[in-house]
């Protein structure tokens, strides 16, 4: 299978997925070695909404790459304000560049942006719809940290609204990996995202849970993500639910010794400093984590025929 | 004749614009010639108002000869807040920089500032003045599609407050250049840049027009250009007026099958996409145009003593 | 002594200060040299206010030495709008890059964050605290146009909140400087800083004044600085007081012929126009001093080892 744009991580098979990762794992261990690889290579950063980390993280793969990035700059001051259409900037863009990332909050938007380009798009977010990049990072700590075989996760917090949950979800199901999914009755994974789990699953399964307590100690990675206060009608009623859902070293004395304990940042009060300095505590290496695995992606489709199973 | 800034179109005589014209063809058909030619230049951009498309051009062009730029910023977050004067301002980022690319909202700003420089400083647009790089990469285009010599142009749209289309005219009457210019009454040429055209020009001559049927099947090109909703008192009015400047496959029915369509972009309703999978259709490739050229006038300033003509 | 991180110039005894200068004097003296010597190297820019000098100051010093920079951007699209913490900033962003610069408007931001990275860090300024890349430049200034031993120099304008005065007041106690300081009474240095200042003294001390007539002739240097506005509670009042801390050619009558004048700029009316083309005026080639001497910085701190006096 080939693959000319970066779209969602649904487009990757469980080769696909190893390939990249693997390619990960080589930068990782010598970047050195790829330093000079795209030099005079431009790549394009489109981002319709402000995603800092996101775009600072493309930015170092491409310039870690050799490279350099042409930015669009923020939508306030581009063209998009006097009326121009997605297709029309991106085909403009496309002439500066090598590759383009785009960033989008309209969901379905780096799907038909992609129909215009012929150099290789990847989808840095659109809206609800998906983020491939961050998956494939996700994917690749959990892999460096605890293995994807025979892999226990749970994954913990807003399920309702995470895009960057129901994705990694979804690209778990690729693997033997038994999930377990925690969070309040209010922020529970989607009806149609449980039924696609289901579906697509041919692993050991998933559950849903109210409470972390019970599935703990089974645990190899814990993914903790933010619970956003403006999801709750007041105040009182974020802070009871939200206390429920935050980590401390007490909490972590259930858990077993070499747990994993990932989160996409950036966190307010979900997991307490003092977890930090840990051996669970994999969140920072988790967003450095973007860095080589972006650089592979990049190397990837911009080989010869930008093809991410060469 | 030397040119140490390039401050307007009109400093250029034939002889300059062809210079620039071929050194851009060259590094068009074949970029990677040039790919390391200006090393360690940096190439200083200061946008006194917000102009992306026009700056990410030339930071492309910058980073395909292997410099790279540094950027003021927006003059929200610059000393221009603190009552900074222009001259300082320019002189200060001197200090940084190779070369420099101003943009400022004021007419007459280039000039006044390349008195304070000793580094090539490129007009990229002062007020109601000049930007000859958007000229150049006009030119640039035409040539390529319709050749410079026995040319038939047609410039239709808001011709009276349009800056690109009066520089583009002047441009043009230095070559054998039939020009015709279509608008509504109320958007024709202001009549000192009619009079001034007349004055220059020695080829076959100008011509005023409302209508495009009457010139459609005898131009070579025709340059499209944005009517702005706020240039009319009521909406009815403007829509009345747009409508009637907007082109799409049955108007081009009348045109000859070479004829080349135009347009600075960003477009809205003036050319219907369905004109963008034709053979009409030049804007994208004029866009893209804006680096080789940008290129080309870099690579000219740049080289020693800084001479558009060597 | 050895340096990871660069926080204030305090941290730096004379033989450090005179290691910057010498080196930042080697590479002014030949750019070439060192144009790729940090090649591959990415210096992350973490700027939680504007300052749009002193980050193109840094962003050149380090695209000087063949490197690159990647840019968290301004705050308001970044993840401190989402509650992040700055330890959680700067452990996110070292992942990116080699080097880091903070400018901060809390005082000890700089200390608090270089304790939690492991790649060195670059103060650009945090709050009422330290500046000391401006400290370094100014004393490089002054070193090249007069000297640092046997000095005279004046001081002059708002010495009461002006961060960059009191920290090159400091650093001229470790030279044989004579520190003269001009001001309206209003805006005297505060009288702790004096204190810490004859403290630290071991030359010929300082001494301050409400005119400039009766110290102008005996100095060497005379450093201006902007006074603002807001600091007065109405606007005749800053009329008034500011129009006396003015300098013209009139004023430079009485100054010794070599006197050479600074600036931190921007400037409003402090120091004529007129003034910018006499051998006196040193404030253009002071903000440029910023590229040699910030480079000078980052080659020491990035060398093996971080060590400013290797």
């Amino acid at each position: 299978m080939r693959h000319d744009h970066l779209i969602t991580s649904k487009q990757l098979s469980r080769a696909d997925i190893e390939t990249v990762l693997d390619r990960a794992a080589e930068i990782d261990a010598d970047p050195s070695a790829v330093a000079d690889r795209h030099a005079n290579t431009l790549l394009g950063l489109l981002f319709f909404e402000p995603s800092t980390r996101t775009k600072m993280s493309f930015e170092t793969a491409m310039k870690r790459l050799g490279g350099d990035v042409v930015d669009m700059g923020s939508i306030e001051s581009s063209s998009v304000k006097k009326g121009e259409t997605l297709a029309d900037t991106v085909r403009v863009i496309e002439g500066y560049a090598d590759a383009l990332v785009l960033r989008h909050p309209r969901q379905g938007a780096a799907t038909m942006a992609s129909e215009f380009v012929d150099v290789p798009l990847l989808n840095a977010g659109d809206g609800a719809g998906h983020h491939p990049t961050q998956t494939m990072l996700d994917l690749y700590t959990i892999r460096e940290n605890a293995g994807l075989d025979d892999l226990t996760i749970g994954i913990m917090g807003d399920l309702k609204y995470g895009r960057t949950v129901h994705s990694l979800a979804h690209a778990l199901t690729n693997f033997d990996a038994r999930q377990h999914f925690i969070s309040p009755e209010s922020l529970q994974l989607p009806r149609e995202v449980v039924y696609d789990l289901h579906q697509s699953d041919d692993g050991p399964g998933i559950r849903e849970h109210e409470t972390l307590e019970e599935v703990l100690p089974s645990l190899d990675v814990l993914y903790v993500t933010r619970i956003q206060r403006e999801r709750f009608p007041d105040e009182s009623e974020y802070q009871k639910v939200a206390g429920e859902y935050q980590i401390d070293l007490e909490t972590l004395e259930a858990a077993a010794d070499d747990l994993t304990v990932m989160h996409p940042l950036p966190r307010v009060d979900e997991i307490a400093p003092e977890i930090d300095d840990t051996a669970h505590a994999a969140y920072f290496d988790q967003a450095h984590n973007g860095v080589p695995v972006r650089m592979a992606l990049l190397d990837l489709l911009l080989a010869d025929g930008g093809d991410l199973d060469e």
